[in-house]
């Protein structure tokens, strides 16, 4: 993996931040559980729909195996912006993702906001993590 | 309004962002809507839950005008993190908000992430807006 260059010029921060992105998204699909934590920062919070906030790396990490015990899988998503500064980069974007139930495949989409923070040692960290559906609820819970 | 102090040190910086945020507040429960409209950039995308985003002040001003006439009242929130760095200041937290309906008053609660941004003339505005509920699907459609 690339080191961080939090000094770098804002294009080649940008392309840092988007393969961090792809790196974690791949870390799910290949449901890696301990390369996908790796990529949050000690403090860092993950604040999924419906459920209450997990905050610090222990509770990300029974977050994502809770995540892949319930059949979510094939997640994509498309970063649309990428707003670097010194010390932070905002991203927002789009995401699909499917949940396999005993009878059915339901598909999600939604939109995301993911805060990356520089580290002591230059490495960039996802600091906040937050989601929600485009989806009616009910499309969601019912079909 | 104070004016935003990009180059103050952080303490007095996340204050700074703590009085948008509670004057933000003042202006959604009092549903003045230019005044609500006017501490996001021109930029800013405000992601509700179940609702594809909102892009842009005209998106915006819809949005919370619906948000309005649907019912929505007594927001409250706590503001757990400031995170500032030069440009940008992530900020997350909790929310609790009432849905008034012909029947019920349905009680949500959650947690955010809002970051801001500060402008060519020093002014900080939120970019990015994003929160969804802890509460299950259920509980806040069925009610």
């Amino acid at each position: 993996m690339a080191t961080a260059r939090p000094l770098a010029p804002p294009v080649e921060l940008k392309a840092h931040i988007e393969m961090l992105h792809e790196e974690a998204l791949r870390a799910f699909n290949n449901r890696d559980l301990e390369k996908l934590v790796s990529f949050y920062a000690p403090d860092a919070m993950v604040m999924p729909p419906n459920q209450v906030p997990a905050a610090g790396l222990n509770a990300i990490r029974e977050l994502y195996t809770e995540a892949f015990e319930m059949g979510f899988s094939n997640f994509q998503f498309e970063m649309t912006r990428v707003v670097p500064s010194n010390e932070l980069v905002a991203t927002s974007g789009t995401y699909t993702i499917d949940l396999k139930t005993p009878s059915d495949i339901i598909h999600d989409r939604g939109k995301f906001v993911a805060v990356y923070q520089v580290m002591k040692n230059g490495a960039w960290k996802v600091l906040f993590d937050i989601w929600n559906s485009d989806l009616p609820p009910v499309t969601m819970t019912m079909k």
